[in-house]
């Protein structure tokens, strides 16, 4: 049985992961009969939202913490990721993406990817197991797969524009498909960049999931 | 186009809502073409819960902001959900439906719904407007359809006991189906009450939703 490590930012799309993407792709890895582990980095997040209202909360959480909420408890610091354990790695999206695993949300560009999830996803890449990446996720791509990487952010010009600063190579995708860049085994959906209803997300992540299976 | 209310209680299963389970829940009723309108109570939750340590957290969270991460901001007042405006009422479990919208969690068959919850519910059951409860959630099965309300609570014989103890009438049911009281309109599943995985909840929550929308 094929085994997917599945890194999450938090839970909440608008200081953490997206929980929508992150439940629509642990469905789509169970259908597929493939075995997952969730990971989250052991850090504050960058902040807490409120997702009534949109303002900042003057509180602190933990990313792992609150990670573990959407894996119902069953979730590993990423420092305990291990390479040789697992054949693929999808990172689902929501801000948490861009705020918690690299902080592109604020650097643009410039921007760094958290020590751990780097290595694990450059390690991961570099042994020629597939990635997969949702949403917002794929501003990421350039650092894992390298310059030249083919990826799709949905149809965001000024999003792409920066991701292809870094060195990425933008495609534009249907919300319910899916870019595959088959030689670097790097694969990307839009889900929530523009999703308007779950079913569309639920589609788009369908066939990455389908797609880093078929890599891997 | 058929318009379905969901109650929330919260964002996370061991505090407040079942994550998978809402998100099924909408993903099966997008599905089925049908409109969604999520409410909450705005009130303090019971208590927090690190969902990594089980362990309680010395701060506060609100059900209705916490349910807004839940829905992606789509989320409004309980007291704001109008009898007239909707086909029918989906409660998804989690404990928050035991903790938050009521206090089955604590005082078991001497419990009682939060007043809001109770009204809404009650209503729509006395409307002729079907109510599907997921996991724990039909412990309120006997408050809402009255005496003699067949539900399922899965196989769990002490829960069976406590509710049957409020006038319910327990039926044992496999974690991928569903109980349908078609005099009561009242639908249950056990989702996670015992799922092992998000597959079977994904099977037990499609079905129930259809029979809700079967009586609607």
């Amino acid at each position: 049985m094929k085994k997917v490590a599945v890194i999450l930012s938090g839970c909440g799309f608008k200081d953490g992961g997206e929980i929508y993407e992150a439940t629509l792709t642990l469905l789509a890895l169970d259908e597929a009969d493939v075995s997952y582990q969730c990971f989250a980095p052991d850090m504050p997040q960058m902040h807490v939202i409120n997702h009534l209202t949109g303002e900042e909360m003057p509180e602190s959480r933990n990313v792992l913490v609150e990670a573990a909420r959407l894996a119902r408890g069953n979730v590993k610091p990423i420092t305990e990721a291990k390479i040789e354990d697992f054949d693929a790695l999808i990172i689902p999206g929501g801000f948490g993406a861009a705020k918690n695993l690299c902080n592109f949300a604020v650097k643009g560009s410039d921007m760094t990817v958290q020590a751990d999830v780097l290595a694990f996803a450059q390690g991961m890449s570099q042994a020629a197991k597939p990635v997969g990446l949702v949403c917002i996720a794929p501003s990421m791509a350039p650092k894992i797969g390298g310059v030249g990487t083919q990826y799709t952010i949905g149809n965001d010009a000024g999003t792409a524009a920066a991701i292809n600063a870094m060195g990425g190579v933008h495609v534009d995708c249907a919300v319910d498909e899916c870019v595959i860049d088959s030689e670097r085994k790097i694969v990307t959906t839009p889900a929530y960049m523009y999703a308007a209803r779950i079913r569309e997300a639920r589609a788009g992540i369908q066939k990455l999931v389908q797609a880093v299976l078929n890599l891997a």
